[in-house]
């Protein structure tokens, strides 16, 4: 994995260093509905639908019909500006254009920064299966900032949020029990935010660097989205879609619950997380009712295997391990915990 | 590029080494309607239509709306059965299926085994252009054999051979001078043929081996197909396709005649190729009238850049020279004196 991370926020700079600096002969920017308004130019401006629920077949195909259009070349340059929606879905499209097209990651949300934009995931929901097709082609270049935060609603920000969460829970205490003391009603401070940025992101790319195609280690990253993979399908598939972030919160718990309850994860830690997730990630759209479906939603997990259910669980914070088989019990018990947690 | 070659006649032995040798919960095949008779089963058997017409994102979506319904896995183990389209098309399904299923190929032509099955480039045609979307995904193992050649009509046989020539002028002029005296009438000797595919697909390792995603020698590997592209595109545009191998072939004289006319490669071997091309590749279906539309679909090429017009070209057999810019004049000329070597 080689990506060359920025971090500043002068985003127009660094974007205008990129493109000057190697012999490129049509840069185009893909970008959704709402960061349009961010491209340097309205010309080379692919545009496309925001939101997860867009991140189709449909919406590559149209990407691809534009960059025949506009004469995109395997010397082209492409620039995914949104996000994580537009740097999965864009980064597939350019992977797969004429075999490949060189892209960079321009994120401008908290998910797009510490998530899609790094570490070479791309690729579109198919049949309603969460990223079901996709491909690993990591950009050349990530430009991360916090530069369109104040632009996103705090729930946007709190479901980034969730994932900068999971990265300190997979790799330091102290930085843990900061994040948990986030306000999310105070203004942002845009350098204390771009260091945590940095903290984040370098604790995803120190795995990703030492496993880029998910053999093993990678799969530590999954802590949290065994379950919250299967909530968030379950919710779009009812026609009821939760911020993605939002469901790794509630997948942070449940599975905060499963190492607890397997690898003797301290209750302690399990209750600080519920009460920040408690006070900060409201509407959990679902009961025991549920429970039937989220199972057979977690059996068919990408990571899953001759149908068990397999988490990433953590026998403390920074002590992680892959590969974990759960039970049904398990996960029935800790989803009950999660409701109590959550106070529904 | 790591991949493992296996060079048998004993096919089946070879692919059950090879499901027997790996843990894997499911194994699925893909082949075309002509190769399924092939298979060890009819169950788990993904069935395309044959031929380059139905290398299309239908079909693409077919094989994954198959993977999903068999219930493949990232554990599970994708066979590609047939001849190059097979390759191409099962190649990128397996490669984006959950962001990549491992896959063995099994070319059952000429030109699959020496050309699509080996070196990783996987992918379909798209808006009529050949091979427009596609990803760098070696398969794990490839079992190249001519177990399967009797069963072909000679035209394919052909097709396939104007690869093994083009690897010949890539390397070793005796080799070439050896292929140049086939008869292709002659029943196939199995013994010496596998030797030939074995010396032909080396050439080609040995190239992607130093150069796997085609930033700069592997462009070697185009030699014939800058203009063997174009004609084939323009006769599948016209309803009238002619066999990939036949387009290449008319399209290494004419790049052997841009050789000469540019890097002084020798007569005497424009006229050897020239004289076993036309005693073999009949039926070209191009007049002077086509030219324009020619160089068109030339500067549009996967490799052309600024609408220049660029070819692999060579001062010798064996001595290659990438990213030759070639002129308009040049082409027509060259066009001219093919038309001429053929006796059209």
């Amino acid at each position: 994995m080689n990506q060359n991370l920025i971090f500043t926020n002068d985003v127009e700079a660094a974007i205008g260093r990129l493109t000057a600096s190697r012999d490129h002969n049509l840069t185009v920017v893909i970008a959704d509905v709402n960061t349009a308004r961010f491209a340097p130019s309205r010309e080379n401006l692919i545009i496309v639908a925001d939101g997860d629920a867009g991140k189709t077949l449909e919406a590559v195909c149209h990407v691809w019909d534009e960059m025949e259009r506009l004469g995109v070349t395997r010397h082209s340059l492409v620039i995914n500006l949104g996000g994580g929606m537009v740097c999965d879905l864009g980064g597939f499209a350019a992977a797969t254009f004429k075999r490949g097209v060189r892209f960079i990651n321009v994120p401008t949300t908290l998910l797009g920064a510490v998530d899609a934009a790094v570490g070479g995931k791309t690729g579109f929901n198919y049949h309603g299966l969460k990223n079901e097709i996709g491909a690993f082609a990591p950009a050349s270049d990530v430009v991360i900032s916090t530069r369109f935060l104040d632009t996103l609603p705090v729930e946007e920000i709190k479901s980034g949020y969730a994932e900068v969460i999971k990265h300190a829970m997979l790799s330091d205490r102290n930085e843990l029990l900061r994040l948990l003391e986030h306000d999310f009603d105070a203004p942002i401070d845009h350098a204390a935010m771009l260091q945590r940025l940095r903290h984040s992101v370098q604790v995803k790319v120190d795995i990703v660097t030492r496993d880029p195609n998910e053999q093993g280690e990678r799969k530590a990253l999954n802590l949290g989205h065994t379950v919250g993979h299967a909530l968030e399908s379950l919710a779009m598939q009812r026609g009821k879609p939760v911020p993605h972030g939002y469901a790794v919160a509630w997948g942070l718990v449940t599975e905060a619950v499963l190492s607890h309850l397997l690898l003797k994860f301290p209750s302690e830690d399990v209750h600080r997380l519920g009460q920040f997730v408690r006070d900060n990630y409201r509407g959990f759209p679902f009961t025991c009712d549920d429970y039937d479906e989220l199972l057979a939603l977690m059996r068919h997990d990408k990571k899953s295997k001759d149908g068990e259910i397999t988490c990433t669980l953590l026998a403390a914070i920074g002590d992680y391990r892959i590969d974990q088989t759960v039970g049904t019990d398990d996960v029935t018990a800790a989803l009950d915990i999660l409701r109590d947690l959550l106070g529904m």
